[in-house]
């Protein structure tokens, strides 16, 4: 935990020597899912506003159409594909979390390993085993300033995206021991993003320069391109500018070992973590008991304080407040059974039936109701009162979202984004990767398909 | 001073609505001086290894060759270009100083506006507009954090030289009040660049991001791409984050009267600041006496503590170790007569005779001695004592560099770097900018010349 802890050496060390082989099987699973999940975002996320804005200004100074952006049928060359393929993953928040740092892992990792496999011949194995390397990296450097980096105003994707994806990105282009060290110190040099911006279209310039810059620090690494060989953990590096008596060693210990990359967990609903429980409950309740909406009188929902302070939040202005808006989400799950992206528009929140039904719900604070739980009671017109109780929301680590549900959250994903990819083929091959010698061939199923 | 203190909306109106008329001359005259000196440091450092280095990376990405790249033949489109350009400039450290906040002012906010004059016809007042108020922009931000930043571990001149090349960017491409306003908040959420670095190459990468970045930014809030309102203010904004009790009330105080730009200063010697007066002084002895180094016995240098804490360096075993090395230093100004670029290579700390030199100083610690002054005395091997005392070392505010003097600078730095470029056409339509039609025709002059 000392200051003098040397991370950036055995860390590129790490990277480096690691072999596909010494890839525990689990590991390789949760990358697939991690990659598929990521993939999905994207196909969702590619048509957002923020999206074809960014498309606009970049796509002019592009060069050579080399890499495939996700859900478009225009190519971009690595750096800028690289952008765009981040931004579109993470517009929704829809993506994936670590869950001790609240990184979205995938978004600034996927598209810089994405990008370069389409550069060089690479194999299956190759993707995902940089994916794996870099998701490890991000998250570990991530647990080393947390929590004070993300509650000063960092936004720790962005900050500990660029060096994850430098990882894999350096991993991907073979670099050796030194290259490796100036590569993690080129993107540590280059972590930037505020919490300030989230809310706003700003988040999605610093979510898509990480993996662009990733890509930079280990193109300018292979080239000779020096960096201090202590940018991680020096004086005036990375974990002491931009956290507080940051936890050095957490960034080695049981490297090869422990896998911070397997407790990557996935979203459901495309809302505030803290609202997932109460979902699951509402869905549940209303399915089993065949209820409509006009004979719900009154939704009582038990949990913990945050809930309440995070999402008390009755009839939101835009798709984006309700997002965070506990009255709409319980509306949405009881008129049309369903929280996905369509719930949380801004037409959705100003349905006129799910702001009335939004009315009938009472939130009670209960400190004794872990975060990730809640418990819900119906009354009914006819005089029932309904309870249930969700421990471990869906996709949280004590529930986590099983593989076929995945394939349908990435459907939907697709559905909405409306691309028209070949979503099929493009699940298949995603877990049959390790059996693909050309991961471009991959990567190029999320392209628009041209209808 | 309060944290609760507007002052992005302030800093955009005022952006939006400044004239050319409304510049005073002196700070008109300042931004030519600020121009010239810096496209003097670019064609100085064109050649350096790292900026090939980046360039080999680059031009794999570039789009199309839109833009001059200093002291090449080679161009690129803007963005890759206005990265090259600033971490050319800004590679030898003998860039301008903006002396309250040590900014490099100049670095990142010229490339931005070189880049843009070359995609769409503006005039040479145009391209001095939109500079002055970029590094107006840049030093008062800068003014904001200081002096926490810089000590807390930023690299100032990259994080504050991306929001100036953002508002210079935006001036040139007319932004409106709210779009100002995005960019501002666009170009902050892209701040970053670690002291750490310093050193190493890598500072030229978060150097050469910060034009990169503040022309996406505004091209951005061009189509509508927005920012939180209050990005530089904010509570997880930048001023918070990265400064510790902002000082945000300088920011936008006497805007339009008092101009930060206006008190910029030009190194005459490409060596930490504090030997500068050392070097003055040497200078005038050895011409005023006839002296040649075997006649000199003793030197004794008497300074500010800071002198030697940062300076006192026998041997050096590099041309950057030299850069900080009052031995090396006093060996050049006797041996070469000169300390110029050519007195700061490797091979030049290797000179036998510059070595022998360096033994025969002393330092004297004198807290009385003001950081811009020293206090020189020579014992001759015939038995005189000569002193020479500078009080204000040419370059400070006290006694600034003269035109005539930046252009002897410039024409140094353009023979060192040996792109055989217009010389003589570049400094005349440098001083005559404010009668050029055409800015991009002064721009093409900074190109390689075919030899």
């Amino acid at each position: 935990m000392s200051s003098a802890t040397d991370v950036t050496t055995p860390l590129a060390r790490f990277l480096v020597e690691s072999r596909w082989e010494d890839i525990p099987a689990p590991v390789r699973h949760e990358g697939k899912r991690t990659l598929l999940n990521s993939l999905g975002a994207a196909l969702g996320g590619c048509a957002d506003p923020a999206i074809g804005k960014a498309l606009a200004v970049l796509r002019q100074f592009s060069g050579q159409p080399e890499a495939t952006v996700i859900g478009c049928a225009e190519r971009l060359d690595a750096l800028n594909a690289a952008f765009i393929n981040a931004a579109a993953a993470n517009v929704f928040d829809f993506d994936d979390t670590h869950l001790p740092t609240v990184i979205h892992p995938a978004a600034p990792v996927v598209p810089a390993v994405l990008a370069l496999v389409e550069r060089q011949r690479l194999s299956g194995s190759d993707l995902l085993h940089a994916l794996i390397l870099g998701v490890e990296v991000e998250c570990r450097v991530g647990n080393s300033v947390t929590p004070y980096h993300y509650s000063r105003g960092w936004h720790i994707t962005s900050t500990c995206g660029v060096i994850g994806a430098a990882a894999a990105a350096g991993k991907l282009l073979g670099l050796d021991h030194p290259q490796m060290i100036w590569a993690l110190g080129l993107a540590a040099n280059q972590a930037c993003g505020l919490v300030e911006s989230l809310g706003s279209m700003a988040k999605s310039v610093s979510v898509g320069n990480a993996p662009r810059n990733g890509i930079v620090a280990a193109l300018l690494a292979q080239q000779g391109f020096t960096a201090a060989p202590q940018t991680l953990e020096g004086p005036r590096g990375f974990a002491h500018v931009m956290g507080d008596r940051p936890a050095l060693a957490l960034i080695d210990k049981g490297l090869g070992t422990t896998w911070e990359s397997a407790r990557n967990t996935y979203k459901p609903y495309p809302c505030g973590i803290v609202l997932h429980p109460v979902i699951d409950a509402l869905l549940e309740l209303r399915a089993k008991n065949g209820l409509r909406a006009e004979s719900v009188e009154r939704v009582t929902v038990r949990g913990h304080p945050l809930l309440r302070q995070r999402t008390d939040r009755p009839r939101p202005r835009s798709g984006r407040e309700a997002q965070v808006s506990l009255q709409h989400t319980s509306g949405v799950c009881f008129i049309h059974g369903a929280a996905g992206l369509a719930q949380y528009t801004d037409a959705s929140a100003r349905e006129p039936a799910v702001i009335a039904f939004g009315e009938k719900v009472e939130i009670q604070d209960d400190p004794a109701v872990p975060v990730e739980a809640a418990i819900v009671t119906l009354r009914t017109t006819d005089g029932r009162t309904l309870t249930h109780e969700i421990r471990h929301a869906l996709g949280s680590l004590g529930r986590p979202m099983s593989d076929g549900e995945i394939e349908a959250k990435v459907r939907d994903l697709a559905a909405f984004g409306g691309s028209g990819c070949e979503i099929d083929q493009l699940i298949e091959a995603a877990w049959g990767l390790e059996r693909r010698d050309d991961a471009a061939a991959v990567v190029r199923l999320t392209a628009k398909r041209p209808q």
